[in-house]
């Protein structure tokens, strides 16, 4: 008998599913109810790996959800029939698949079972069985410990390839496309690794990031360009030019002793075309636009899109046609990057529990998703409120790279979407902020250019459900250095840092911001910007670990980040006090943070030539007659009639240390 | 004995004066128990005014609200004691105010009270009675009758003084301070007047117009530049130099023959330095920073505010400082705008009073409230609530001048502000979609720039409360006119003109659009903007209303949105259907509005040379194998595979007649 996969709605499917889940373990109780007297003494268990692939790898007890469902890659495998006999663990009900190579099969982990090894025999007639020895596992700490990251942390980013190679033993690897490394090659892999980073995790702690956000760790086995990460070809495996799933928990663990966050980069729309599916299939529709792939040349932008429209605001207009909506959707993002289709219901489950696996297996403290408006927007929140739901504390963050506050707002939980949607995200990402102080530091001032860019951008604030757990950064992996988009102008950029750093925000920047990294040469060339951190690699001249060969600019960008990230990992009013600010006047930009007696004064000033700020204008905040301290210079400030500003630049102060 | 007027906030003296009704009303009741027995026979009234000024002149009986706050002016009349004998009237309270010359009279006004007049009495010992008759009129028409303007609408925009003259002897007048009038001056008075309006409403009806919004029309007695009607100095005075009261009431009537609507533009933010009260205020703070006016200037931009920021993100800002707050709601506009002191609650209640007088005494079909974000916002909202009260169906539209959909949003009703703020507008204006429109026909094709600036623009639709409410226009009185923005393109200007036609909004179109007045001269020059009407001044050698001396281009375009218009009007499709729209692709734009088997086709194409439109895209709109008309030629197209689409230009189709 053959079940046919039956396309379900998505919200549709969980409901079924869930009555499954009821129905099912009724009846399992009846048939299995002479387990029940069963001793419950751990059977030893004979460990056999006849089958191919089994995922996930393995699984723990003690979650809310009670189901795992096994994807089984075995040749011929749907003419086999699974059987387990292990205390509370149960079979549910088996799947076929399109494919003959596939069988899925739904699990019930019940309140009984215990941890420990099991094998899974699957039967067929006349033939040997074969056996799949599968493990649950002891959680190591309770869901409510996964802490996510907040506005408490600052995030640091980073292109593993390219920061630093603490091994180089893992360069090369003959089993993967991509065989050797090539540091003359911007495209190329450049050697970077996990080891790298861990190496490194006592500079990043010490200039007070509390939290890494990697980009992708697993394997990307492409032919090119395999480096970035995001065409994922095996969602449990760690690409090996990076290092071991050891590695990972290693790199994750030795945050954990700092008390800093792990961000996993994960990617829910697409895997790498050479993903070992795309051989086999397990379903017709796994992945979308399989046969009606067709690619489309715009003749007044030659723009070339394979289905995708990019058309991100298909995810709320009203007024989007079915065909646009399914372009945004089901299109490619890219030829190299095959569209997975997330309303297969066998799909949706397979990436929730990938993504569950990594947050149990490394102790994650938080998932950036990456193209976030492109998968099911109904798939999308199931999944993050899956997600949520075993730990409560944890933290995601989705990528919508828009301008737009609507859809910024759209994202987060907790917005009063009109159509009733809930992403089930703590964060979205503030590409809004991001432009707008890169213009305004970027312009001269008048009525509509220039600081109040800045002012008026941060009052669209009054819009998001909670704009302190909205990420903001200066730049990313996807775009020009901040030091490139400021046209190399070091006071600009040291504003901006500051800028970001004291706003309601949990700030993100990327590795090597703080020795000014720049793509001048070829501005926005993704190769460029993801250019090798300095030191990161054997025979280095400059080092901006050490210090070795750095500018004295960029020693002093370095220290003045240091200075106010460790200042920020300590002050309560910038991460959850309130804000006020003033509107821009005679080029200058004053905005507070408050919590309790501690008091935050964050001053722009875009004046070259001394001028004098009259204080009255802020006797609302009451610091008349109070001495403050300028966090950089460590001096201490009287705040009385006015304060002299020297020259052009930032100053932030602080009413207690 | 003297009350000294309290600071309420608006919230906390509506509640009071609300328990003052209950109290007084009581009481009155006790101390005029007599009257209950008196004979409800009309008394005759011997006429006579004693007083210099009451305001509302006159008020009506059969109201919601049943009580009124009379301003009565007059030498030391608070040493005078009114008495009011009138059936179903009773006075509730007497207010003294700063200034000797004010009383403040709240009169109940119950559902036993008739039409008619009576008399107030004044009186003082040891004097002769002053004495004031007082009118109570019945209502013409039900309160439901009072039909706003909504999306079935086409709304003319009308400059008063630049639109036609018709009553030449009313050009000068030697009690203002703009005695006469001078074409030669763009910001001198030239003549329009409203017999101009209502000698050409044929005109303007004929074009396919529904509505006509004016701008101010009440006296303007300023030294210079009165033309523009936005300093008024009387409340309730037609300005002579548009004609009279009667005059006014005329125009209302006949657009009302022809089903037309007539919208005031009225001003609640400020008065102009000539206003009456200036010399003498009622209250000390009738007026905003009547003592700490000042100018400031940024030394960046040189701008000059009389303590208003014209920050007016600060209205919905979770950060504003309160400083900036007070400066964008107290300050004043310009420096011959004193801001009123919505705040004060008898400007309050005079500003209410004077608008639901003006919508009864000329039966409006709507207001424009100018400069929306700049009065005290919790006032406007409980003024347009008072208005909408008694008038159901009524409509009032903001003027927010904003491109962020965010503040657009914020100010229709029924947005679910997170500050719980609900403003009572039905109507918001739209120039955000304004803005992007000409951007878009403007820019040369690309991801992010053109056609996808309309598509993306129209998605933010999904943030408003009632689209189709939102009005929407290419250009207005205080812009550079479309034509010149569209920088003479008239193939660009007849695209934009269509697109907004066949939107979901009410559509608003500046006088003269129709013959592509325009400010090439000098773009922007707001005097040069409110051109003259070609044919609206006796001798004029071009006339636009009867076609002479017009340009074969000027009769084209004029003819074109007179088709289009006159197809909106009876078009159910446009006015309520729903909206489907596919991204630009090839450089074109495909727009559908739907109701019923109504379906119009909107289709903007930016290629000059011939291409063909593939129609399988639209598949979904169901069309294939119909006949639809070309609203412009009237031929029939037949909807197949694909359409010729011969050159730049929009095409718009309906299935049906």
């Amino acid at each position: 008998m053959r079940h046919k996969y039956r396309k379900y709605q998505t919200k549709q499917w969980v409901l079924i599913a869930l009555s499954f889940v009821l129905m099912l373990s009724t009846s399992c109780k009846k048939q299995n109810s002479s387990s029940v007297n069963e001793p419950e003494i751990p059977v030893e268990v004979v460990e056999k790996q006849d089958i191919l692939r089994v995922e996930p790898p393995n699984w723990w007890i003690g979650f809310k959800n009670t189901t795992l469902q096994l994807l089984v890659q075995h040749p011929n495998i749907s003419e086999w029939a699974p059987e387990v006999s292990y205390t509370g663990v149960s079979i549910e009900k088996i799947h076929q698949a399109d494919s003959p190579n596939y069988l899925f099969i739904d699990l019930n982990i019940s309140e009984t079972a215990k941890a420990g090894k099991f094998n899974i025999i699957f039967k067929k007639e006349n033939t040997d069985d074969l056996i799949c020895t599968y493990e649950l596992k002891s959680r190591e700490k309770p869901s409510e410990d996964y802490i996510g990251f907040d506005s408490s942390d600052a995030v640091y980013l980073i292109t593993p390839d390219r920061f630093a190679n603490g091994n180089p033993d893992n360069d090369t690897n003959t089993d993967l496309q991509e065989k050797t490394i090539d540091r003359t090659n911007n495209y190329a892999r450049h050697g970077g690794d996990l080891a790298g980073i861990i190496n490194h995790l006592n500079y990043i702690d010490d200039l007070g990031f509390t939290a890494i956000w990697s980009c992708p760790l697993l394997t990307n086995d492409m032919p090119e360009s395999s480096y970035h990460g995001y065409a994922i070809t095996d969602y449990y495996e760690v690409d090996p030019r990076y290092g071991t799933l050891n590695d990972y928990k290693s790199l994750a663990q030795e945050m954990s002793k700092r008390g800093m966050k792990l961000i996993m980069d994960q990617v829910a729309n697409h895997c790498g075309l050479g993903h070992w599916w795309i051989k086999d299939l397990p379903f017709k529709d796994w992945v979308n636009y399989q046969e009606i792939y067709e690619e489309h040349k715009d003749s007044w932008t030659n723009e070339v899109t394979i289905k995708s429209n990019h058309k991100r605001t298909n995810n709320q207009d009203l007024y989007a046609s079915k065909k646009d909506k399914a372009a945004l959707t089901d299109g490619w993002f890219v030829s190299a990057m095959p569209d997975l289709n997330q309303r297969n219901p066998f799909m949706a489950q397979y990436i929730v529990q990938n993504s569950i696996w990594w947050v149990e297996t490394v102790g994650l403290g938080g998932i950036r998703q990456d193209t976030y408006p492109y998968p099911d927007k109904d798939f999308m929140s199931d999944w993050a409120g899956a997600i949520m739901n075993e730990y409560p504390n944890f933290s995601i963050v989705g990528e919508e790279w828009s301008y737009n506050p609507l859809l910024i707002g759209y994202w987060q939980e907790g917005a009063n979407n009109r159509d009733g949607y809930d992403s089930n995200l703590k964060s979205s990402m503030d590409f809004a902020m991001q432009s707008l102080i890169l213009q305004g530091l970027n312009e001269p001032e008048s009525w509509d250019q220039g600081l109040v860019k800045l002012y008026e951008g941060l009052a669209n604030d009054f819009h998001y459900a909670s704009p302190k757990d909205i990420m903001l950064f200066l730049d990313n992996h996807d775009m020009s250095r901040v030091f490139t988009q400021l046209k190399g102008d070091i006071v600009n950029t040291k504003m901006a840092l500051s800028y970001v750093l004291t706003l309601p925000r949990i700030p993100q920047i990327y590795y090597g911001t703080e020795v000014l990294m720049n793509d001048f040469e070829k501005p926005g060339d993704h190769g460029l910007i993801r250019t090798d951190f300095p030191g990161g690699w054997e025979g280095d001249t400059t080092n901006a670990f050490t210090g070795a060969g750095l500018t004295e600019v960029q020693k002093e960008v370095q220290s003045y980040l240091k200075t106010l990230l460790n200042f920020r990992k300590s002050c309560k009013a910038i991460q959850e006090g309130k804000t006020v600010h003033f509107s821009p006047e005679n080029g200058v930009y004053v905005l507070f943070r408050i919590l309790g007696d501690e008091t935050v004064v964050h001053i722009i000033n875009k004046n070259e030539k001394p001028i004098e700020l009259d204080l009255n204008r802020f006797e609302e905040m009451n610091l008349k007659g109070k001495v403050l301290k300028d966090v950089i210079s460590g001096k201490a400030v009287v705040w009385l009639d006015s304060l002299k500003l020297e020259t052009k630049g930032s100053i932030i102060l602080v009413t207690k240390d």
